[in-house]
């Protein structure tokens, strides 16, 4: 089982503003036409989506649902309203992180996409992400919901790739070490 | 007056460990033989290096003295412990970046150095750093002293160049669009 996460991040290390905004991502960051930056290829590779509540919560505001048919695990140990257009996709789970991917696993998934801040962040801790692409976007927000978070130990790196796009958008994978 | 930043960082944003340590760099850091990513080149640009009190505090235990005879202003309205063998390459100032700035501007400087979290942070909000040079280490560690903070605005960055050093150092140089 692989877990990866795949997201963009400002310069100082924020995902969105504090309320969620991400008005200061450039246009055309999730497949819109023009560049994508790889997200298709790598969401093609994607077996499970698990997110948090707060992402769910705001990826349910599009129109249309973003996810196509992609199998969307939502973290939540409280009810999640979900819209009818993703009633078919989408499921609620609880438990550690560790719990989930076990049972993920046991229905034959084998790459899970670990998505929003604080899932990301308690992946991360529990050992569960195998790779990371962040996109780094240029410009300082000063405040807002943080990719990162407290850990129990150091979490080393080995770099993977680093592609460079004219906006000036700078895109490293990494691979974390076990 | 240009005023440059040239840090690394971890991919979490931390530029040190809470006590102030960077055991998690990689060595050879800062011009040491091999690679010195730069630093040297940069320096020799240098015509005064602006840091506060704890990171002063930091390089003063450093034998060798590590800045050679490159005038170094450490900004502190509280008396500030100079080694001997720096003191005639370091004053203190008190008051704000504006002013600072400005009264190194009267003296001929042209380009000055900001280093360290709170003082990076404090010029940037003042709009007083045009360039920065980050390098990302290719680890997490969880928790430690930032190197960007709260802003009263956004800053948005020109992407200027990137480098890839082979063992997953990225270095990427920024200038700040005024």
């Amino acid at each position: 089982m692989k877990g990866s996460v795949f997201i963009a991040v400002s310069l100082d290390g924020f995902i969105a503003r504090e309320n969620g905004d991400i008005d200061w991502l450039p246009p055309g960051g999730e497949g819109e036409q023009g560049e994508d930056y790889g997200y298709k290829a790598f969401f093609d590779t994607v077996d499970v989506l698990i997110m948090g509540r707060h992402t769910f919560e705001t990826a349910a505001t599009f129109d249309p649902w973003p996810y196509g048919e992609k199998p969307v695990v939502v973290l939540s140990s409280n009810p999640v309203t979900i819209p009818d257009r993703a009633a078919r996709f989408v499921e609620t789970m609880s438990g550690s992180p560790g719990d989930v991917v076990e049972k993920l696993s046991k229905r034959g998934a084998k790459h899970l996409y670990i998505d929003g801040g604080k899932t990301i962040q308690r992946f991360l801790d529990a050992g569960l992400i195998q790779r990371m692409t962040i996109t780094t976007i240029p410009i300082l927000i000063g405040k807002g919901i943080p990719l990162f978070g407290p850990l129990h130990h150091d979490v080393k790196l080995r770099h993977l790739e680093t592609r460079q796009f004219s906006n000036g958008l700078i895109q490293s994978t990494y691979e974390i070490k076990s």
